[in-house]
């Protein structure tokens, strides 16, 4: 909860916070210091005694470091994921609620693709000064609703101010020991799965870029993109019963994130493109087949399961779980490289083109 | 480790990002992708199998989280912190090394303010496309040594692009149960120790910011400002022999932090500032006595403990401890006050004046 000594006033962007500093006092909404602002956030953020109960935390905000236990024959899975102003969300288009539930809810996502279940969070925010009331309060009730209906109390974290809007979250959570499912385990014959349906949170920012604001589109689109929901609860279960070799989310779309499970496994992987669980009906009467597809292969964001079954485990993958469907898309394969097939027989090289903000 | 898919190009910030991507493939070093980078940063990161051994990883970076084992009989400590260009360093300031020890050093202090020991970490970066080669090698160095000294290996993080360098250091820890001391605990009567010296982190910022470079200067007036060693052994030395009451280290200053540890507590503290051990010779010939006062009260980033001891108990504590100085400086008082007396037993109100982000 530590800002160093570093005063304001040195350099470029140094000047344009020591501006910001010069009696501007409305502009921090009435804070005295770090002190309330951290008070504030736990007010709001979820670190009430009845929630910390369960999730293991012993101390919360407030203290050099948060306290926590783990559960008895459990290993600790550990995630961290920068949502950052600009590169993961615009202030002026995304209401604030969404980038605290979705910021919050990518991380336990991780979490979920290991077959664990979230415990705690930190969350690490840099802010504005003007974005300390109204804004900041509005994005705290987004993170303390998925904190709630994610099992996922906020136990710490840090704060600083800065001119753009940066997030960082690390969740805790805890799998039973031997139990988790990694990226490495799959082989060669295992058949390939993915949870829900592929590209909605992909169309769903499209939705949003045409309208620009949110009030103007139908929710229903924009659902998977501004909220998403991991899948926990399908993790877990996969994992309990030792249903996966493998697994992974979804985040940078299927054709970015299958080539890192492969390469873990060792193994190529066949997707046939007509089994493809593309956007649902809402989507179908704005976006045609061809737009759908492209999204289903390299949109990001849905947060899905990818995961594989051994070939004699397949009776016990049900159509649906929870009412998210399960669908079987393609096959492990001894051959390195990653294909997609057509409705034809026709077999293409399966191109990574999701998001990598280090690829040129 | 994923990035979500909104493409760069929609906004101001976006824009410069999307120059940066058009045709500039030097500045990525030769990169192919995050992947590569994620190699790159688990090479030097201390993340070999040999150093995940003690430190309870199971399954380090390249997952979508990492694994990790609490030891029997302890609680988690789990802390974060902030370390931005602008705000915490200064890119053609500080030496990238310098910028990777201090990043992981002071997370890490803040377990050994627990009374705790650092077990792995997560380390989020974000960088601009040209600083992926030679500047991530000597950063990533100098977060290697740290990890190595304060045993702390690296097991995951995230990765992105952007303009600015931002950090976010997340360090897991661990702490007998029932051992921790908390800031909450200190009491009427109770004696306030430090260790090592104060203000010697904030006069070698100061005297960074006079030479400009590093190289010009005094290494031994930099060391502490570039290079802190948490005070891990201390901390966990008082926390296994119960005999600190309270505990946090000095990250703000001493008229930042010891308020925040007294609001803890719900007492009140005095200080005899003639008892403050300020810095040492080096610093004599530079600055003068009050300068040196005024680093010790108000200076940051000294990453020494601030920690209280019952009357009856002061015999246990030694006079130095591996080295450091610990040096008794005041007494906790039931009047809720924070008060400085000075050599003519005059008595002042000590106001905060340390970094704070948030206080105009």
């Amino acid at each position: 909860m530590d800002c160093c000594s570093l005063a304001v006033g040195t350099g470029g962007w140094e000047y344009t916070l020591g501006d910001m500093y010069k009696g501007r006092k409305s502009h921090l909404n009435g804070l005295s210091g770090e002190s309330e602002l951290l008070q504030r956030i736990a007010k709001v953020g979820g670190a009430r005694k009845k929630n910390l109960k369960n999730s293991g935390i012993r101390l919360g905000i407030g203290d050099d470091a948060a306290l926590w236990k783990q559960r008895k024959g459990h290993e600790t899975a550990l995630t961290t994921d920068w949502f950052l102003e600009g590169t993961h969300f615009l202030r002026n288009v995304h209401p604030p609620d969404a980038i605290g539930w979705k910021s919050l809810a990518r991380a336990v996502s991780d979490v979920a693709a290991m077959g664990g279940e979230s415990r705690c969070c930190l969350i690490s925010l840099a802010l504005p000064g003007d974005y300390t009331g109204r804004w900041l309060a509005q994005f705290m009730k987004g993170v303390a609703r998925a904190s709630r209906q994610l099992n996922c109390p906020l136990a710490g974290g840090d704060t600083t101010r800065q001119e753009r809007i940066l997030i960082n979250v690390c969740v805790i959570g805890d799998v039973k020991e031997g139990k988790a499912v990694l990226r490495s385990g799959a082989k060669a014959g295992d058949r390939i799965f993915v949870s829900g349906r592929l590209g909605e949170a992909e169309l769903g920012l499209t939705t949003l870029r045409k309208k620009k604001k949110v009030a103007e589109t139908d929710r229903t689109l924009l659902q998977k993109h501004l909220y998403p929901v991991p899948r926990i609860a399908l993790g877990s279960w996969l994992a309990a019963n030792s249903l996966a070799t493998a697994m992974m989310d979804l985040s940078d779309g299927l054709s970015s994130d299958l080539p890192r499970l492969c390469r873990a496994s060792d193994v190529g992987a066949r997707i046939f493109q007509e089994r493809l669980p593309t956007a649902g009906k809402a989507f179908a009467d704005r976006f045609d087949a061809k737009d759908r597809m492209q999204a289903a292969l390299h949109g990001g964001d849905d947060y899905e399961l990818l995961f594989c079954v051994r070939k004699n485990y397949l009776s016990k993958i049900p159509g649906s779980f929870s009412g998210i469907a399960l669908t079987e898309i393609g096959e492990v394969t001894a051959d390195r490289g990653i294909f997609l097939a057509d409705s034809h027989g026709k077999q293409l090289n399966l191109t990574a083109s999701g998001w990598d903000p280090f690829r040129n």
